[in-house]
């Protein structure tokens, strides 16, 4: 008999496609049928605006390099150059107040495979906990990594699910069950919320109490323009218990681009079987020598170029667009009757579907009758059901049209009902 | 009490630092002890002729494209750009007589995150079998998933080595315990040994017979000058037991661009607990999609480039440097006595050490006496133990260079002795 290879058995429990796949693949299907169909994504969270300047001469400066044997480069650090994680630690820390050295910093191409990566360092037994919604790559790839358990009534039994309620702003109570691993978004994908730092003290105390280790995802701290913490280093102790996940994609545009870099700081202790402790910082250092050659010279030098004092300016302005969009998605959706929250410190905007509609209906009903791309809430977990996620990445010009067609489409379904 | 966060244990399992990164460090301590001295790397794998025309151009064309709002590009596919999977089907496949559709390619930042991280799709209880001198990140990454069990006696429990002989050209037998995973690199790292297609028809059989998937690595096929095969799919019916890694690093130049490709055959299944197939391109896709974000679009344009007329006469001059500087290494450490093999189909010369040395002996010593940077052969495995590993991707002169000193002082300690 012929035994074949095994698959992981873990992917057997994953649900239905990956979120963001699928919805492409719907309006895709949409666009075949209604080739002439103009529809405007305000669905899955891709920046529109153009690399800056800056970023474009540094790019172009490190591409002609490459081309030349003096300036030549090849392998780098498996861990980043240290030019860019000089510019990480002062800018994004050091004048924040917070004392991060470049060695607990690590480039790589992006936040997406830090943070479904940097479970691989920690005990498949370890219990995860992730709030209710959740952007769905901590999920998928603790499912992948075996710590889920079966998928029953919609949820995974091995989880601790931190349901976030409108009542409570979207803001999850702590764990009852003593979760080894947090996933935490501040600003938060989906729903925009945004923990402030007496919020985050709370977390950070639970995590030493507790001996967790929180996940913390800060991709849209750009977004901040309330005065709240844009790290959660800024919390006194948190560099025992957190690791801190940053993206160049919302921050200066970099979705294609690819760059990002996560904070293993040097006092975060894992324990051993034995009842040692090891340092995350090493093990995640050995993780990427092993399993990754570092992210392209010419982005790094891209991503080194958003530090530039021209480089902020500009990124600033591009930002500035997104901020307006996300006030007028806002502004709109709230006009027709419709909660809603996120917006002010986040890209998105966290928006109540109509009455007697589920957010695949909403999600639906807005291609057919708008031609506009939401997210179904209900990809982000069951509490996001009756919600629908929307972004700020277009442009000014097709996001008000956006807003426009969705009032209309939105009060011509209330008139009806 | 305080339950901290737990490692993965199997870290705990990993055999010192990463091979290349300790090789790196001891080459630092010399520079700090003496830094006039003129050291020449012929170690780590890294090339150092610069990008080529071609590539340079359209990476220039595609930075510039991003600095304009109309060309812009945001998230790309998970899988990669279509216009790079065509070509690469194309170019690498179709020209070559194999059958390989661009849903069949993945592209990514690099072979070595592909070949470390398709090991997930499989389960963790399947057996690994790997040659003996091996390409650490084979072994690694598997000890890192749980697959190898203890260390004992210079090797893991659960792998099943095949040894490689000199006698027998440094070619393995075929396993006796069936593993399901069967990693083969050919040309290989280290050892430059290349199979032919007889010997490649005897593996893909073998796999047919025992149901076991091949990990082909094959990173160094720009390299094969004689009449052998470049694709494990020249081999009827490999693409029912075969994944393929490729990368453009050594082929043109990417090491410090970052990108690669594997092919997932549709062909090819895995085995459920339950007994039932599941496709190993569905597998990866969705791991792709959760754990990656896309190569970048400017390094896609790259090496898109590296496919046009221009380009590929280009890459054939560069590696026309290389190929002649594998024949003056693998020549001048013969002329010394030394014996050696590889650098035919290979940028690879491995070379047994001079009598009464270890490898790690002779890697100091020819850092000593010719600061000359080698390989140490038992960093790849108890079988390379004896043998150092040269590769031929420094400059033409800075290799004729290394070979004299290398040969002086080998000449000087054999005289001696």
């Amino acid at each position: 008999m012929i035994i074949l290879a095994h698959c992981n058995e873990n992917f057997n429990d994953l649900q239905g496609a990956y979120l963001f796949a699928k919805i492409r693949k719907e309006q895709e299907t949409y666009k075949a049928n209604y080739p002439d169909a103009d529809i405007i994504s305000l669905g899955i969270g891709d920046v529109t605006q153009p690399l800056v300047p800056a970023v474009v001469e540094a790019m172009m400066k490190a591409v002609a390099e490459m081309g030349e044997a003096e300036t030549f480069r090849g392998y780098g650090p498996e861990q980043g150059y240290l030019f860019l994680r000089e510019a990480v630690a002062l800018h994004d820390f050091k004048d924040k107040g917070c004392d991060v050295s470049p060695d607990e910093i690590f480039i790589s191409d992006g936040a997406k495979c830090d943070i479904s990566n940097m479970q691989e360092i920690f005990a498949t037994s370890d219990i995860v906990a992730i709030m209710d919604p959740v952007y769905p790559v901590y999920v998928d790839s603790n499912v992948m990594a075996g710590r889920s358990g079966k998928f029953v009534n919609g949820s995974y039994e091995k989880f601790e699910y931190l349901p976030c309620y409108e009542e409570c702003d979207f803001k999850a109570n702590l764990p009852s069950h003593d979760p080894m691993i947090i996933y935490l978004c501040s600003p938060n994908n989906p729903t925009g919320t945004a923990l402030n730092k007496k919020e985050l003290t709370v977390w950070v105390k639970y995590a030493k109490q507790t001996g967790s280790v929180i996940f913390f995802d800060a991709a849209y701290e750009a977004f901040i323009t309330e005065d709240i913490p844009h790290s959660i280093y800024e919390i006194e102790g948190a560099k025992e218990v957190a690791i801190e996940f940053h993206s160049f994609s919302k921050t200066a545009g970099f979705t294609g681009v690819r760059c990002g870099y996560v904070v293993v700081p040097k006092e975060l202790k894992l324990e051993t079987k034995s009842g040692g402790l090891i340092s995350a910082n090493e093990l995640w250092y050995r993780r990427q020598c092993t399993k990754f050659n570092g992210c392209s010279y010419v982005v790094q030098r891209g991503a080194e170029a958003v530090y530039t004092e021209a480089g902020q300016k500009q990124i600033q302005k591009t930002l500035g667009i997104y901020r307006k969009n996300a006030l007028a998605i806002l502004a709109g959706v709230k006009e027709v009757g419709l909660r809603a929250s996120g917006g002010i410190n986040s890209p998105y905007i966290w928006v109540s579907v109509p009455d007697g509609m589920s957010s695949w209906d909403f999600f639906h009903f807005l291609l057919r009758e708008a031609q506009v791309i939401c997210t179904p809430g209900s990809g982000f977990g069951p509490c996001g059901e009756g919600y629908v996620r929307l972004t700020a990445f277009n442009t000014s010009e097709k996001t008000a049209m956006a807003v426009k067609r969705l009032k209309t489409a939105v009060k011509k379904y209330t008139n009806k009902g």
